[in-house]
């Protein structure tokens, strides 16, 4: 195999890859990246058996041919190369040679055999979306998923397709966050669970283009993410995903309108005083125009008051200030509500439009001065 | 207690501080700062016993008094508190309130009977410089420093006054690094060992002014550094510094002139293939008009070729590859010269003005194709 690629392209498509190449594992080629280089391109693959990602790059291919190499001391090389190009020759005995200009770098590359390659996927009945739409959903969701052993399912997002309505859910047990988009045509109806590691991943190695599409297709046992050159390959969780439609209600005693940037600002001073395994709540005092926050917790204390609008009844009610900062960073409104049944009730925070619902359990408190 | 002043001046005070606060200590009085207000304005004060620091900053002071705080959290409150004023009191049980706009925090205080105040020290015979003066001779030369328990001096530097010669050393048993700058003024001869931790200290906290001045005061255990509203007093290592004069020879049979970047970008690459308690060495071949650099490790190898001056005769040398690569980052110069006796013999790399020595131990090597 004999091929030149530009440096940064190179280095672009192993940034890409590498989110498929795990950190520690047993299984050595898992840590390879698979390189092929013919008329087409020159192709990168990685596969952790759970991802698999592959991009393809523009070059200059003189001889085709194929190897696998240590992802990780292969970047790094790459990296520390001048700009320009990259020669990277491989020898019948897997003698990899990358060059550039007087320097040159000689690794030994693997064999193939034991590299697993992607699954075939036909793409049928894929939807389409901005890529900066996908990476947004899944930012503003992402939060409130769960590593948990008995609870597989926290571990993963809700993606359902009905017509043209896009739908992500999450949930770890205290809150649900639940973000709807509208898609450009009507799919016939979907729903599967995309472990959350891939949607990280996704997010990470996704643009922010806001003209470029991604595609998304759903087969029994995987889900396939196309955009620009590179394919991304996931396997679902299986099983049923909560009900969560039982939840949802939209009875409310109290609601309260508030500046997002202000109680952000707020809960970031709050979180100061809640030191990890202490769960002091944050406890917040609804009344006309006004909303008082307090935090008793060892460290100290913490009072603030913030302007609101307050429809319904006045209420004093307890709160994780994590999940409160969480929702309020997902949301991008200047503006938010709030809808409260009762101390004991979640609370739903949500807009007019159904774009988004953060429902969150309170947490029991005690009054304090 | 009772004052008000800028967020932004009391965390750059914090900050400054903050580097004489154990990161891990039984003693938590060590971990606070003390805040003193009076006429003259506001005073931070931390202490860890070898390592002092005070800064005085301006506000409005409206009733004197002392205070010790435990430094992190007030500072992690001060950061996020929003821009502008921040008003902060004291009240006689020691509550200490910090208040800025709405937002109001509560801390219980320290008594200060249990702080260490720093020593009292007349600044006689003061050598002064510029802070980037300082600030650029410590980066360096501190690079080969060491904790060694059983040779202590390698954990410092040796600061030696000669007239108007001010000189710093430091070596680790590998190397030494020989630094000296030339001061506005004369004065009496001084020699000490300072420790590395606090001139790694000095050099984050003092600012990077080529106009403003730092001077340095010298008692027989403490070495003291003013600089604009802040003083900063170490202990000094006891001892004597090893007598390197002797390790230091002007014979050499090869020179050899070289780019600095270059040089820096090929031992980059080099040490990519070194892996740590992996001492492979980089095998430099100095011949007429080039220089090639080789490698061979078990990650693989590397290889490439310089263009450099060279002066005598052919020369084959091993090196710890990062050992060359720090001493090419502290130098500013853009040829470097080296001179060479024979592969087993010390290589020094110097100007012509004396500003640096960095002197290199050799390491054995096995000749690779």
């Amino acid at each position: 195999m004999k091929f030149t690629c530009e440096k940064q392209i190179l280095s672009n498509a192993l940034t890409i890859v590498s989110r498929a190449i795990p950190v520690k594992t047993t299984m050595s080629i898992l840590q390879c990246v698979l390189v092929e280089a013919n008329a087409e391109g020159i192709r990168f693959t990685a596969n952790d058996m759970e991802l698999g990602i592959e991009t393809v790059v523009e070059g200059q291919v003189e001889e085709p041919g194929i190897v696998a190499i240590e992802e990780k001391i292969f970047h790094e090389i790459v990296r520390k190369l001048p700009e320009g190009e990259i020669r990277l020759t491989v020898d019948p005995s897997l003698k990899v040679t990358i060059q550039s200009g007087r320097s040159k770098f000689n690794l030994i590359g693997r064999s193939t055999e034991e590299f697993t390659y992607l699954p075939t996927v036909e793409r049928i009945d894929s939807i389409r979306m901005t890529q900066l739409s996908l990476k947004n959903v899944i930012s503003q969701t992402i939060f409130s998923t769960k590593n948990d052993e008995t609870n597989k399912m926290m571990g993963g997002e809700l993606i359902q397709i009905d017509q043209d309505t896009f739908k992500m859910v999450s949930l770890d047990g205290h809150r649900i966050s639940i973000r709807r988009l509208h898609l450009a045509s009507s799919y016939a109806p979907r729903k599967v669970v995309v472990p959350a590691k891939t949607l990280d991943d996704i997010s990470r190695i996704l643009p922010d283009s806001a003209e470029n599409q991604v595609s998304l297709t759903f087969t029994g046992k995987h889900m396939v993410f196309d955009f620009d050159r590179t394919t991304v390959i996931s396997r679902l969780l299986e099983g049923e995903f909560y009900a969560i439609d039982q939840m949802l209600s939209s009875d409310f005693e109290t609601k309260m309108t508030i500046n997002r940037h202000e109680f952000l600002d707020c809960l970031d001073r709050t979180t100061l005083l809640v030191k990890e395994n202490d769960k002091k709540p944050v406890i917040l005092n609804i009344t006309d125009e006004q909303m008082s926050l307090k935090i008793r917790s060892t460290i100290g204390s913490f009072d603030e008051e913030i302007e609101v609008e307050k429809q319904g009844k006045d209420l004093m009610i307890g709160f994780n200030p994590r999940f409160l900062l969480d929702a309020m960073r997902a949301i991008e409104d200047e503006t938010v509500d709030f809808y409260f049944v009762n101390p004991k009730a979640p609370c739903f925070i949500k807009d007019t439009e159904d774009k988004y619902i953060y429902l969150i359990l309170p947490v029991n408190f005690t009054v304090v001065d």
